[in-house]
């Protein structure tokens, strides 16, 4: 009937679909983390599947990550014990409840404490190989193989204080530059998911859903070698096509903050966006839009940790232990475009040209350093002597960063490295995404289910929903965990 | 067909509408200042309006303001010129669009910018008095008749800069406690709107949108004396329903820092975001959801804004001269949950009760009011030192308060009144909503409008779309400019 070309934000009536050129129990659109993840789940509880993925192999944005999944609970997994770290579900509840920021969805953060060691074993027995070797210390995907890692603001006020602290990233045994921790997790979880039967067709690009007159989604519309495709799913669709940082209308639309950074966006290339409007073509709600999740690469080296931040008004405003990304947050919230890192001789060193980061002053005393930034007189002078009288005594009143990371900065020559938004490597993605249950069924308005539609990973809003909160590895433990069930939810929903 | 009861989540399909009980070429829905000028648009082109508002009366929510509209350009409007002001179009302009925040949307701040002038004759014309006199300083809503006040950031940094400051807020010519200027508005838009023949029904809650099988929105399904009644709309329904601010479900889904605050919606009680949803139901893209327009009243007195702001850690971090909305949104970006003004006796004055600002601690020094704040040694004192040194000079290097506003606090007894985000009066309402053309057409993900819709005031996202850029007379002047568009457009629209 319509005559207009299949587009993401226009549903398919059913009538208009001529013939099924695919069909299977469950189709899954997208090869990450989440979409290999819901696979291997429906295909476990016994369902034919088909994917689809738009690049011409698997891996999506998952496949850039340093592959570190956030675990713990019950004890602890065997990382965190041989370890010495007893890891209770209440404290690794507690802490994923904060890190879920302000609406974190508690009914996911339940059901992930209790059953994230579980999740630690179906992730072995996908054959991601972890070691059982910790590396303490501030590190972020070292490529060394290790697994355990502080990778959140577990140790870091006010988390602290709330949750007894706990090294809970899990990085596979990878090793090489970049750590290729991701693209292991995604090379492991496909293997496991075509061995169990998964029908995967590449270069296909999702076009729109398909839907009949109760609203019930039937099936799907792909592009393959230039040619409109249709492919049932009897008894779901689910979404695994990651989030909108390459789409501009939509970042501008719903995340302008976006205007103030480089163009560091962090995806493969395909996180256009397209999920989310196909989810609501068919009623889906979208939920925290706004939600851009920024970091600054400010450590390594972790020395860098015992510098101090300051804004361009010469004070400070965050604890700078924090993770980096709750860190890159308060930098973009201070007034004024500017952000220095200061050090002392100890405990400088070069930033790494990745990071974007210039030395923007050098001095033999604060004092010079304050004149060389054009700072006004008196103010970050202030600042240091404030911080330094106390670091003294091992103690951060003001921001309460913790002790093991307080220097006082004494030791000229004394310097500032610029870590201006918009000019530093300040790497995004976003959050927002489909309203969904914890068993990936897309949520209407009215926060009922629609029919056939389930969404996994940064299509949707899960366990990370705040830039403010968010930890390493809660990502991709949202993408694997709530995937897999989503993928056995859309299994055993009835058949159409 | 269908056997559920209507819902705004859900559009209605033609074919399920039994008889029509109204009928005409626009059907508005809501009766506050741009409902009231979309009828009286509409009207004037030659369109029958029927309006459904579920309260009693008139007025919604545009009834609780103080009335103040936004205006100038081309010179300048009678008050502005009347007292000196000449107010260039491209200044008007550039303000506006500094005004909208980062993603402002230029198209729509042109035609403003250019017609706004045109705007005020319009306003007079439907019969509300202006008085062409200017009350200058701080002021909110004062009560007095008076027009002109300084209702923004026009004279503050860094506005200043890249505008010439001009005062815009225009208060119709109304005597009262709380000035009682939007009840007049709404009067007198309403009283025009129905001379003109607009159809109002009270009492009458918009259940649903009805739509074709080719998407346009043919009409409406009210609830009336506890029946549901359908009025079709031959040319197109408006949407005037106002925002989302008491809908917790859409507050905590978008905008979940409403959780750090006391329960101070502004509304006059259905700002429940049904409008939003009708239009989702349709295909609508909402935008700029998580835009919480907040503001504090910590002055009246205007002698407050010669104090200083600080946060938990004795730090200042805005121009206390800047609008109290943009005050409000740098409150709540502190570290910390404790924001207090300081003033010396030159210029304290017990705070009101409705502003729930308490004194938290008097001293005879700056040294005894950080002690008895339980601030870090040394960190208030310096702050205030450091402004003291420079406000002498007539400079606030630091955040650019005007040298108007910049007092020395060296007057003892000194005192800091707590004004902490969740426990002061920081009233909020929303801004996102739907996406529209600056006709008032809705448009869907694809950027391209549903027919037969249209939307104005706070359920879409218009000239106001960014709470740290707002200023007041704002929202009214979009209310009723691209309300009365709306109305035209709707009714030179094709019948169906």
């Amino acid at each position: 009937m319509s005559t207009q070309p299949p587009s993401p934000t226009r549903a398919i009536r059913l009538q208009d679909v001529g013939e099924w050129h695919f069909e299977s129990d469950v189709v899954v659109v997208g090869y990450g983390a989440a979409g290999a993840s819901a696979a291997i789940g429906a295909a476990n509880a016994g369902a034919e599947v088909t994917l689809f993925e738009v690049a011409s192999g698997s891996g999506g944005t998952s496949a850039m990550a340093g592959g570190d999944i956030y675990l713990g609970g019950n004890g602890g997994t065997p990382a965190q014990r041989e370890n010495g770290f007893e890891d209770r579900t209440e404290d690794f509840y507690e802490y994923m409840l904060m890190a879920g920021g302000p609406d974190a969805d508690a009914e996911r953060v339940r059901l992930y404490a209790d059953n994230a060691l579980d999740h630690y074993h179906w992730l072995k027995e996908q054959g991601i190989p972890y070691r059982n070797t910790h590396l303490p210390g501030k590190v972020m995907a070292p490529g060394t193989g290790d697994c355990l890692i502080w990778s959140g603001n577990e140790a870091a006020w006010p988390f602290s204080e709330k949750a007894k602290p706990c090294p809970r990233g899990h990085l596979p045994d990878a090793v090489g530059e970049l750590g290729g921790g991701g693209r292991m997790l995604v090379d492991k979880l496909s293997a496991s998911a075509e061995a169990k039967g998964t029908q995967v067709h590449y270069d296909a690009r999702a076009l729109a859903l398909v839907v009949d007159d109760e609203g019930r989604v039937r099936g799907l519309a792909v592009r393959i070698d230039g040619e409109v495709r249709y492919a049932r799913a009897r008894r779901g669709v689910i979404l695994c096509t990651g989030g909108f940082v390459l789409n501009q209308d939509m970042l501008h639309r719903h995340a302008p903050q976006v205007k103030r950074l480089a163009d560091d966006a962090l995806s493969a290339g395909f996180d256009d966006g397209s999920g989310i409007l196909m989810g609501q073509s068919v009623g889906g709600a979208a939920i925290h839009m706004d939600e851009l999740f920024v970091t600054l690469a400010f450590y390594p080296p972790e020395s860098n940790v015992r510098g101090i931040l300051v804004n361009e008004q010469g004070q400070r405003f965050v604890n700078e232990d924090a993770y980096p990304g709750r860190v890159a947050t308060q930098c973009l919230r201070q007034m004024g475009e500017k952000i220095y890192l200061l050090t002392d001789e100890s405990i400088f060193q070069q930033p790494s040209e990745l990071s974007r980061m210039e030395v923007a002053a050098v001095g033999e005393s604060w004092e010079e350093v304050e004149r060389e930034l054009g700072m006004v007189e008196g103010t970050l002078v202030n600042t240091v002597s404030t911080f330094n009288r106390y670091a003294a005594k091992g103690e951060d009143p003001l921001f309460h960063k913790h002790e093991k990371w307080l220097k006082v900065l004494d030791e000229p020559p004394f310097a500032a490295i610029s870590m201006h938004p918009g000019e530093a490597f300040y790497p995004f993605f976003t959050l927002g995404g489909l309203s969904t249950r914890p068993t990936g069924e897309v949520l209407g308005q009215d926060g009922e289910p629609i029919a056939g539609l389930y969404a996994a990973g940064r299509a949707c809003s899960g366990l990370p929903r705040s830039a403010e909160f968010y930890s390493s590895g809660m990502s991709l433990g949202d993408c694997t965990f709530f995937g897999k069930l989503a993928g056995k939810a859309a299994a055993e929903a009835t058949a159409a």
